[in-house]
């Protein structure tokens, strides 16, 4: 029994956090992949659900995508799944994809390659959920590239921990542990170049930014960068939801297909939802996505009104008639009213 | 003519923006009062409002206070109130203070005693509005303290434009124009030996975890805190202003003195309106401020009651009986029900 794994503090935690996100949202018999790059944190997910899954009734299995975007990446694959295989899981499934970059970057093409795929055998092998290794420090750099980009609440929040069937059960749980996991349980991580390549962003992030804030501001950054992703999820489904209740209370269409927003409900409404319901309109009437700068602009046709004409906007006009705030596709040319 | 101020962008940006905000609130005949410390940022403010008032039909004076913190502090305050007669601002008083530290710290204590003695000041004088000379950058410094205490979405609010009589006019301006519109009229500003202390954490943060924000994340990131601070903080007034409405229906008090909640009330309500009920019943019951973790059990009898116990916390005592969550004094004892 000497190579029996040591029930550590870190192993303890990584399950404990596994095992809360499966009661969660797992009911008796699902099938519960775990996305493995063969990293720390996938890895220490990978043996904590190996371990939690069949103590809840629950079928664990692997998917691992081979992006072929590295020298040596389909030994990196196929390691991983052997260490998934020996922790147990099954099945496991190796996927080699081909990205393509159209425009949006080596980084995010794979990401959205890899979620493409995993969809795909999540179909396949009619699996329930998809649980994915991100620590709380992930939330943390998010948060801080978020903040980088500065467009308001939504940027700031992070991940969730359930988005439709992926589960983030490690989202609380410090990227110092999931190496400590590994190594407490004996198992050995691949560590990814890429972690270490400073032209990524959030490698900079990581490796310059965080430690200047720990000495500048005091320890603990991560985790209140993490705190305040959640509550300000929180903070923004609540509105979205109360935005979009109200909308359907004064949103209209009128004869020529004009979404119309009658400017009185509009006025009575504190401003977080009123900019919400401008977003809202723009983006299920017309698929458009307002910046803060142009919501506001629609908004002021309530709010400050003095006469202003039509306003163009990217995809839509707005103008006033009437009492109400009229939304239609751009290039249709304005009516006088 | 050859010693007329230049209207350059700096000075016509901070005129603006001293417009625009006084237009706002202030009305006819109204005495506005300029905060001034004689550093860059409220001398340009004091120059924009010495402009601007007369045009909107304001009086405008001036209150200097020395904090006698820092050797030749007195003449610092002569200096800058002959700077704001010359402004021809009046009527223009010095208050000197003794800032005695109760354990707040200097920076904090001072802060205090000087918001304390620019109320009496106001109020003898018979001023409406006092306006002072907090930039964008200040404010993105504020926010990057407020993300180091993690604690939500408050903590990332920023300063207010407008709280009570205190006006800021110049959150939308960077501070280089502050310098810039001084130099541009000729003023020469103080500048305080304090800001460059680094130890002081908002002296680190401008001087240190700014530059490396800007130089990882790229630039802008001023401005993109700034702007996260005014949504979060329209975000969040909203969210506060439903809660306490929402806490008005399904708050009550029972005949020993505790409030109490209905939980069928409770449960039916988004997560972030459910903390905000529970914080604002302590604090408006019991004067106690609950941290997120205590909010989050206190909210938990209602959501995942499993029959827990009272919970005791700094200043309550919480507990739920007969479909109802009670409120306590804490050191009450608890009742069996």
């Amino acid at each position: 029994m000497t190579d029996r794994p040591r029930l550590t503090p870190a192993v303890a935690n990584i399950r404990r956090a596994v095992r809360n996100a499966l009661r969660g949202y797992a009911a008796e018999g699902d099938l519960v992949l775990v996305a493995l790059s063969g990293g720390p944190d996938s890895l220490a997910l990978a043996a904590g659900l190996a371990f939690e899954a069949p103590r809840a009734g629950l079928r664990a299995g692997a998917v691992i995508v081979d992006h072929q975007m590295q020298p040596g990446s389909a030994e990196v694959a196929q390691r991983a799944a052997q260490q998934a295989r020996d922790l147990g899981l099954d099945p496991v499934v190796v996927e080699t994809i081909t990205v393509e970059d159209k425009g949006a970057g080596p980084e995010a093409s794979a990401r959205v390659a890899r979620y493409d795929i995993i969809d795909q055998v999540k179909k396949r092998l009619g699996a329930s959920w998809v649980v994915l290794g991100h620590t709380l420090d992930d939330q943390a750099e998010t948060v801080l590239l978020g903040l980088a980009r500065g467009s308001g609440g939504k940027s700031l929040h992070g991940m969730a921990v359930v988005n439709g069937y992926l589960v983030r059960p490690l989202l609380g749980i410090e990227r110092q542990e999931t190496h400590d996991a590994c190594a407490d349980q004996g198992l050995e991580p691949w560590l990814d170049p890429m972690n270490e390549d400073e032209s990524f962003k959030r490698v900079r992030i990581r490796k310059t930014v965080m430690p200047t804030l720990e000495a500048e501001l005091g320890p603990g950054i991560a985790q209140a960068l993490a705190r305040t992703a959640t509550t300000l999820r929180e903070d923004s489904e609540t509105l979205d939801a109360l935005a979009l209740e109200w909308a359907q209370e004064i949103v209209d269409t009128d004869a020529e297909g004009r979404v119309t927003l009658d400017v009185g409900g509009l006025v009575t409404q504190p401003a977080a939802l009123r900019q919400r319901i401008c977003r809202i309109v723009a983006e299920q009437g017309f698929g458009v996505s307002l910046s803060r700068a142009h919501t506001m602009m629609v908004s002021a046709l309530a709010t400050e009104w003095r006469g202003q004409g039509p306003i163009d906007l990217p995809g839509i006009t707005v103008e006033r008639a009437e009492g109400r705030i009229l939304f239609g596709a751009a290039g249709r040319g304005h009516e006088e009213d």
